[in-house]
């Protein structure tokens, strides 16, 4: 059988991020960090430093501000095969603001995100190609909260992609702001018959899917109604805005079988945006890699997750070598070199 | 009578203004400044810099962001009593991109505008105390432009303030991204019986309104059609994207006399945005101060746009003193000090 | 009666603050942060932001430096009104380079104020009306100590603000380099029959007062001897220059009952300067708000020094909502969300 | 025919360039700015830039900093599939440090380019592949200098390149710190024979090659020599390190037709460096784009070259749209925009 | 005859310079640029490029502030072993604030350096063994009208370095917000039967000195009043704030001859400050250096001066080498390299 | 006998070092803060600080990037006399990257330091005199590592010193990306029998020098060998890459006494690198300073090396005051005042 040209194609909205430096805020300051992220690409990216091939399916204006985000897609090792340029009026592309926190003042989000080039993609703007080109494709419920346009592209490529022999991962990442529970729950019930990775927190299965009993009993529950493979759960917890503890739990539906591992304490936490998605990208890493599996995921997934957070920025930096180090110290007791030479 | 509270009060959208910084292009680069503008603040600004109390009418979002713009005004001395706050779920504060240009590359704008909480503005937000607060109200094409919302509210209020005995001023500033000529013509020519100083290029008169001749007929037309007392052009060549000429004519409609004086060459261009706002504010201060007129009007404006030239982001930052140094040089020669001690 | 068009205003000096970035030294580096704090600057601006008016009453120079720091203070919301601008040959703002501290070395602070145009502020200067104008006048021992102009200026604006029905609000705030423990009680003691709301730090009450016992009977022991209503005393615990905690304790001396909470623990100090000063704000606007009273003026307080110590500069720039989002995290337990969105 | 892969593939040393902002200088000062160049490497990005698919041919550090070369290389738009990583101990990426300079200040370079992991390229690492996926290949007389290894790779590639029915592209670029006259002359005789495309300027002809008469006589003495195509020489006048005036004329040596046009004149220069590979770029997508030639060759090699000189850094930043923006303005006159909206 | 351990001492007082970055400007912005200058310690700066050994002879606080221009002085190759360090409670670095200017806005300058340790210098603070430990000896008014005890130390050090046969040098440097002209001229001409190399401005010397006649006429009235052996005079023309022309008249009264050269014209000027001094500086070095005379003092002098102004800050930074390299293309026409390779 | 000129000479290789501004990496980003260290010059720096007079020997290029170095060394107080300039065609200066970390990621450094100047020092470029000049010379490993020349230079060194009377500190600071365990063994044995003062960690002693029992017993194993008369090793616990612990021991070998102190706790680690030179440099202090001793070298030890690591750069920042009052608070309980005014 044919080598397939990608190992993993996310589908995702990029948005351009502004942040004040360091500590400043958002109503002060004369400087914004200008950085692009969204799930998606985060996770893109991070598979793509892990080592595999990837790239971004999205939709974003033909002008200068959408040409920077092409170019930092590229730059952290994402392909732009499958960017769709919006050269309409009202083109635009989706930015948020964001600010760091030090206790006892939070991390504070803006989001100015409607109307943006990608709520209005289109199927149809992309060839049937597509759907042979990836072993395995990811989205969130962030992309089918979008829009009406979004759902219906998010939810018809699951199916072609799932036709075409493509792993299909699916993040549900819930955000109140931008659909209600009922929609959320509603709608990806839809498309679980179809996903054989996913991602879900405990509270979100609680509050959305109404799930209930302890974190392994809501995974099982998951897989007795749905035919998904894997299923994983981060789980962190905030200490402070710059202290973090964070481990997770994957669930591997046909064996059966937990896994989990002692939590990363005390990450020293520089911006905590995309931890979360560069926990998909190790996981999916994990699966996805030669001999890979829930073991593997589950340790990848972590460590990435857990590096991220050192991270200014959406997007993850470190490659597979520095994932693999920060997992052999995890790992071993005893003397480990205090810096890499 | 009773002193109003404001000399002059100006409608209009607050934009926050991205620029990379120096020669950095938008397309590259890791920072953008953070600025706020908009033709009618960058009036109003201008104003109260020479010496006179303003205060801006506009709509911004309630978020961190807002509270940005709503500090900046403050800062460049322009009162904040009435903006409103959009509390609204969809409340955005409209963007744009800003890069400089060094010949043969042109600076370059990206606008990020629509649907931003200024377009959702409503006559009834405000309190008819303040159509008798001012001794002059301002506004441009841009704010008829931006929407169904702001056309209304921006005619009604010319007409509100003309009601209450404030000068009406206007300056066309015809943008053929926001409107069309036809649309602008039809629009402008239903508010010109309010107006009673009227700024319009020569370019924009020929192309917008049919006018012919040269820019004293076009003036002298303008005049004799509407009851208009100061009518205000500016004549600006651009040697390259650092280097411009500046000056303007005036003409005094009661009086029909004109006034002009010798450019100033070979203006040292850092950041052009705002320089035609700018020399909206000299004009307004020199005919609003004290034993003002059209004489002080072509002074203070001509040396107030090209002073705007040099300084970085969209508002104004000279103060009287200084842009009476300016002027006091331009019309001296002789022995002029090489700095500001 | 007639509505007060400031709820607080406060007088003292207004410093420029020159800071190296991040834990770069003074003694290196080659840019400063330009800031602006001073104490009773600080303290109007917390009290801006928490939704009151408030004014600061202080003598600036007439100079670009000078207009900084003006632009600054509307910036952060209190009222210029009552700047008084100095012209003379010797006009100057005083300066204070600060540097950031990392265990173990501490934070450095080198002075340059002597001389400053606020140090020959005259009572003369300001119109009578200004006694009028305000709920609440509120100054420190730093004013009082500053030079014999500003001393007898203050004494004597404390005695016509209260003439004409205000709060009056004051700090102890000593500083040996200023003036000595003897010079600082005997001044005080002279004001304190006049003094409504009370702040004293416990050590500075046993060294320059002279007060035995715990911090509780050392208030008892004012409140004994002054009619003093409100006496407010911070509990700061310096675990690090970059952790600490911090509580206080505030007696209701009309109801003879003191006011505690639990400390904020580990505080993740990014800029402790001012965070005594917006203590003071947090505690006047719990007074000085709808229903206000000692109870939430313990916790506006509290709330607001902890999270200033997150804030870069001397002025802080948390609102109500933030704050009451602090409050409301710290007085209960369970789920928090982790970010603002 | 099956299409090729790339239209561009470069060979050419990738380097750290370190340049102290704005105008500071080498010797004082806290920063560098840092960013990559070399000049096959701003070949292929201008060509990328322009819309062809180009990559670069290269050997760099299996290090942090190799991966940033990567980054960056992708980021510009340039295949970083023939990158040959370097694994050794002594592993290094060249640096150059750059100064800009101000009349009569002239700017300033200092090269640490020795012992590169490009000086120990060899052949045998790349694939054979390589030289059937291009329509031109294209590498400088710098590469030919660096070290025996590099000569001995650029000029096989040619050859082989050359076989396998790719355009050769050969850009003198003498340098006089990298080797001498004669080993140059000597060396690029040696190439000649293979080379389509041939870059000279008329200053190197003379000194290296000998030859004697005006450019166009130097030209058609080079084609009378060898079986050329196209020879391309710059014409630029240095007023002043921000001030330059440029143009070029080509040959077209199988029609014998000379083409050339009015040269760009006060070009406001922000950055020199790699404005001649620009060129270069813009000659390659005039004659590899559809129904080039050498007229679009000279317009847009000479409107890419004097842009190149307003963007900070090696590489170019302008897309064709803007190039042919500013191509347009060059052959009009009258009315011009003024800023690209 | 022993060899002196300096070739040159100078006496003056080091200020902190803070400059808001770029054009932005002193009213705004959240930088300042942190240098240090002063007419002297740039004089010994230039002369300590060029090659020979210098001092700086001064009074600074021992405080951070201090310590940081002490390592700043150092930085610049001067010896601090002449600073005397004021360990008073009113201990101050004089303090100014700098903006550049752009056509038609003026530079702009704050003083705030009253009061400064070195305005309470005493020449009993300096050992006598300082006398004879320089061949030359250099100060200025701006030394002279500081303050009591400048003047005091300033005149009697120029009579004991004169009686241990160093040469004196003194820079008229008139400054109107120092002192008035009448007390210049009072105080300078009682030190003029001191001095060996004498730098007057054509202005000052018909002001403030009643000079008649051309410059010519000027030098000659002073070389027939006093035993100067040197008289210099810069002519500099301010086209604007960006662009100077500079060249300058020197007179040999012992030869009775000047010396005079073409100017440099266009300078690109990014920092006018200190160029006076530069232009003192080389001088002196042309005095000073091996088979120095009145011909290389012109040369060095000029190029020192027009190529300061291309240097951010107060002090030169162009070592000997590169101003010899500016000289050599001043005096010779053809081909200049473009770049210092 | 003679004062001589120094207290320390250290000798050996000034690297330009280049790292990211805060948390970001070396793969990314658009900046390099712009530092110079290097193990002796940190420790001649470090005792410069603390009031000695100290000199660095040291080969650097003669180029713009070699002064910047010079300019460096100066502004920390240390003397330049001894450098030596390079005016090859392939001098260099060597190069390293290095990157902060954030648990659990650790910081990174790539070194480019191969083929750099100082690897071809030779004795013979430095004059006798030297070998008179200090009363005490210190080199390390990393010297003698550097290239066959250094080795030979350093060993040389090391006995020409010694002959003239000057103590020989040596630091071992074993780098095996520099020589094999066994190499160092064998070249170190070798001058053991000149050493006076002795710097080995625990683990080198036992890795290297094949060293068994606790770290007193090695001490002792060492003392009885060599010549040695104080042995110093560090005792540091990485808690995180931003938290550390730190102490020492040290054996008086003749007086057979060991001296400790309880750690420095919780150190807010903002740059690592250096700190152990800095402890270096407090031991070399105490031991040099009059009434020096064992006791004084410990806690100026501890003390600068702890201080060291909240101190961007390689090189230490903090004076003697500073420093004594660290070990004034770290040695007594009770009141600390929490800031330095």
């Amino acid at each position: 059988m044919k080598k397939k040209a990608f190992d993993l194609l996310t589908l995702g909205e990029i948005l351009l991020r502004l942040s004040p430096p360091d500590n400043e805020r958002i109503v002060r300051g004369e400087t914004f960090q200008k950085q692009v992220g969204g799930a998606e690409l985060n996770v893109a990216s991070g598979v793509s430093l892990l080592g595999l091939r990837s790239g971004i399916i999205s939709r974003i204006p033909d002008s200068s501000i959408g040409m920077f985000a092409k170019n930092k897609i590229r730059f952290c090792g994402v392909s732009d095969d499958y960017l769709v340029y919006d050269t309409g009026k009202d083109a635009r592309l989706g930015v948020y603001y964001y600010e760091n926190g030090a206790y006892p003042r939070k991390p504070g989000v803006v989001y100015d995100r409607q109307h943006s080039s990608m709520t209005r993609i289109d199927i149809d703007e992309f060839d049937d190609s597509i759907y042979e080109s990836t072993r395995c494709f990811h989205t969130s419920g962030i992309t089918l909260a979008l829009s009406e346009e979004c759902r219906k592209t998010g939810v018809e490529m699951i199916k072609r992609f799932k036709e075409k022999g493509a792993l299909i991962s699916f993040d549900v990442n819930f955000r109140l702001n931008l659909w209600s529970g009922e929609e959320a729950r509603k709608c990806i019930e839809g498309i679980l018959p179809y996903v054989d990775i996913f991602f879900c927190s405990e509270d979100t299965a609680r509050l959305t899917f109404g799930k209930e009993g302890n974190v392994k009993e809501i995974m099982e529950s998951f897989a007795a109604e749905y035919p998904i493979s894997v299923i994983a759960s981060t789980q962190r917890t905030v200490l402070s805005p710059k202290i973090h503890n964070f481990t997770s739990v994957i669930y591997d539906a046909k064996a059966k079988k937990f896994y989990e591992e002692k939590p990363y304490e005390n990450i020293e936490v520089v911006d905590r945006i995309g931890s979360g998605d560069a926990y998909c990208s190790g996981v999916l890493y994990g699966l996805l890699r030669e001999d890979g599996g829930c073991a593997s995921a589950l340790r990848y997934g972590n460590a990435s997750s857990a590096a991220k957070n050192t991270i200014p920025g959406d997007m993850p930096s470190l490659d597979r070598e520095e994932i693999e180090n920060i997992i052999h110290d995890h790992e071993t007791v005893g003397y480990h070199s205090e810096m890499n030479r």
